[in-house]
């Protein structure tokens, strides 16, 4: 019997490099591993060659730091697309959230995270810079900040808002209030407090 | 914007690969291909691989049928092991477990399963057509039937144990008791009686 946990070095290095998964530990990688075998040679080859292709393929759009194929990205490429608007969220993940609603028709801005001291995120290790570049060259009608409601995002919202300065460009905000099916018992304070300060005429919700 | 899901037919597959594996939902999958996305790119690179090593590099050795990167496992081969006894075990993993305790010195056979009638995995399934021809041709002294102490495990114990008949060989089981550091208090009735049949002589637990 060899040194090696499980006697095979090829099946010890799938189970270290699927460890480093997040959220995969040791044993749930063998597991993940010992599957494999289990089925045709086919299914590992092509999920192997999957993530190969994956990690080779894809790049980071050079305009909105979103994920592409391409060095632009189909968003930041599409001339029917609003470029008057910039949507600034916090990663790849709201993009495609925001995609989803099929309520915006502008264009992203990733920061790939957004300010938290307490992990060591300071500004500069975000998009942040460049988005300001991008208002100064772009000259966009008006800066949407897509923030998380949190802590962290509010913040990194605020710090944009205070680097935008005076360039003349509106700035807003994603609307707080009560998640749509949601009753008033059940809403938080600070959330129904913002509900009835940014209270909408009523029609409004008709013509959305 | 495409009518794929995430804009990016690499993506896209990446998920659908990753999403294949057990206990990995497509959100999970999702989270997983874009994790490997902000890593150095040969993070993934040595993923994918590793995965496709694995399926390429790993067999089923062809006496014991766990798997071993060569024709004939390190243990089968193992001249120093003891040939003459067999112990059965329902999967590779019981073999990586059998083998941890260092408390064994023979030579092993994996079924690939247990018989269980519920999921469609009868006695033809498994591999103890293959365990009766290798008791005809090798003549151990001893098969050790190591399944787990479930209706199926006892089930597929009873059938090995008519299979093999009237062949002169001893056929053991691992033995039923108190989990090692449990208290009576816990341990449950079924458990307790058969440590009170199966007790051994007192001295035994010191000269192991």
């Amino acid at each position: 019997m060899s040194d090696n946990e499980f006697e095979s070095s090829l099946l010890e290095n799938a189970v270290n490099q699927l460890s480093r998964l997040p959220g995969i530990g040791r044993k749930t990688a063998l597991r993940l591993a010992l599957h494999l075998l289990r089925q045709e040679m086919s299914v590992g080859l092509s999920l192997g060659q999957s993530i190969i292709d994956l990690c080779n393929g894809i790049r980071y759009c050079s305009i909105c730091h979103n994920i592409s194929e391409t060095e632009i990205c189909p968003v930041c490429s599409d001339p029917v697309r609003d470029h008057t608007m910039i949507c600034v969220v916090e990663t790849v993940k709201d993009v495609m959230s925001i995609e989803r609603t099929g309520q915006y028709h502008g264009v992203y801005h990733v920061l790939g995270g957004v300010i938290s001291p307490m992990d060591g995120i300071g500004p500069d290790a975000l998009e942040i810079s460049s988005l300001i570049e991008r208002i100064d060259s772009d000259g966009p009608d008006e800066v949407i900040l897509a923030l998380g409601s949190t802590m962290e995002g509010e913040t990194t919202s605020f710090y944009i808002y205070r680097q935008i300065g005076t360039r003349k460009v509106k700035i807003t905000q994603l609307a707080r209030g009560l998640s749509v099916g949601n009753e008033l018992e059940y809403t938080d304070e600070l959330t129904l407090g913002r509900s009835i300060l940014n209270r909408t005429v009523f029609s409004d919700s008709f013509n959305r």
